[in-house]
């Protein structure tokens, strides 16, 4: 059952993966993503070098099911985290924000499978090039970071499957079950998912970001920072300033000067959802209460064969 | 095949609706989509009220089988539209950019099924409360006009048929097979189309216009207008220039006297693809050539059903 190319590429029961999210996945919630079947990222882009052994070790500890960690490769920590993964053996490292070619080789040569996190199918083309094992299409609706591009999953998926010969990872918009078959019927062959399991009961965030990331429905989510690195968060009153600022016409340097340092452990770590940023998909409008990692991923799987199942038998029988 | 509650309800073959584009969506496009098996809708957004009437006759003229029209409610000119289509007896009326309650009453009481589209599970339920048979819900992948809410069809459509008990046709990001399989499973009963009808033998559209979908590729379109009226479009001369202003912290106003009347118009009808509004969806990136619709519906069906198949083949057996 949903046995796509993903999952023999990682040797996982489920192709579903988790979002390396900064601050928030944490090795108690990769871990449960892993046990639960599916593929759990740390995510390294939030942990100094001295951090991320221990946070291996702990995953470890905690299941012996594959697991992975994610790599900003612009992150001045990068090469250190890269050489923790290879010292320690992880199964998988997805690499985002930077050139796939720069870990590749090295990652690849230790046995490691790698996927790259893009944007758009002309960055899916250069790091197919690079020799990755799968691209993962992240679309506009993904929470955090986001490309410039602004290429939405439901339009991006199907040029990427179009453009490489490698396994594809849909992230972006996916919370459920229906969001897993709409993924494969688009030519995926695995999902990604932050925002739920962000909003799970081992995920690290704070509570009052969990509690706030609930709160959000219709159009709770907004993009800030399009004109130097869109990220999609909570609307709040910090998102509330910079969008005032930045219709008001400030320079790049004043809109960086005015949001600062720090703003998404303060939401994350703190929980200063007010001041700090609550990084969060336009799809946490689908999600109504935090839950355990291990029945999220079962209703999930759950819904996406019963819904395969009636759409088959609707429309084809 | 493919037989749901949108076929049902408005008579059709397949679940496919095509866009009602302003000076794009005129008789022989709509004509050609009926005459497919689907739904064709005129653009009433860009015709005078004496025009209206004759392109009506034309799609009799050319096909039996149901069409609609699209009728952007606040369009000073949609009252006498809705007069029209009740006079003439259209199957079906999309009503778009407006309150629902207006027109859905008088056009109910003619026979005529209504759908609203709506950008967010918000303004559904609304329109679900104003009568409508259907909400089309169109998300930020769309070309032309957006919702300022910026919601993403793979995050928006499950939303919206979790908001509201009638039919749900799912627009934006959807030009083949996959798209409409995707869209199915994410709850959707129906899609409507309009990039891909856009770029056909039957559209409407200038030549040059027709080209220029063609090129689009990765990132070619944009967003303009983000503050008073978001549209989708191809990026040309005239939205770098509007994102120049923007970026300078242009007022609402001197944006609207910088862009002037009638964009849209020299692009569709004129040609002028540099200095005019060349509307678009991000899917365009899909669309390699122009072809007539009737191959075009083919091969999305047969795109869709040799998809679902295998999709269940795969995965469930």
């Amino acid at each position: 059952m949903f046995k796509t190319k993903v999952c023999d590429l990682l040797g996982l029961e489920y192709p579903i993966i988790s979002g390396g999210m900064v601050w928030i996945a944490k090795s108690e919630l990769a871990a449960a993503v892993s046990d639960a079947g599916g593929l759990g990222l740390l995510g390294a882009g939030s942990m100094n070098p001295d951090e991320l052994p221990g946070e291996i070790d702990r995953v470890k500890e905690l299941t012996d099911k594959p697991f992975g960690v994610n790599i900003p490769v612009a992150d001045p920590r990068s090469e250190e985290h890269v050489k923790t993964c290879i010292a320690k053996g992880v199964n998988a490292v997805s690499t985002s924000a930077g050139n796939p070619k720069k870990y590749t080789p090295a990652l690849k040569d230790a046995g490691i499978r790698v996927f790259h996190v893009v944007p758009s199918p002309k960055l899916a083309e250069k790091a197919a090039a690079a020799g990755v094992d799968a691209i993962a299409a992240e679309g506009y609706e993904a929470g955090g970071h986001n490309g410039f591009e602004e290429i939405t999953t439901m339009a991006l998926v199907p040029q990427v499957v179009d453009a490489v010969d490698i396994p594809v990872i849909a992230a972006g918009g996916i919370a459920d079950g229906r969001g897993i078959v709409a993924a494969l019927a688009l030519g995926a062959e695995g999902v990604q998912i932050g925002t739920r399991f962000a909003a799970s009961m081992e995920s690290a965030a704070h509570p009052r970001f969990k509690e706030t990331m609930l709160t959000v429905k219709d159009v709770g989510t907004v993009v800030t920072g399009r004109r130097f690195g869109p990220t999609r968060c909570v609307r709040n009153s910090l998102t509330d300033a910079i969008h005032q600022e930045e219709n008001k016409g400030a320079t790049v340097e004043e809109l960086l000067a005015f949001i600062g340092e720090g703003r998404a452990s303060r939401a994350s770590v703190s929980g200063e959802v007010e001041e700090g940023t609550v990084y969060c998909g336009q799809i946490a409008g689908l999600i109504k209460e935090l839950k355990p990692v291990k029945e999220i991923v079962e209703e999930m799987v759950a819904q996406a064969k019963a819904g395969l199942e009636g759409l088959y038998q609707r429309n084809l029988q």
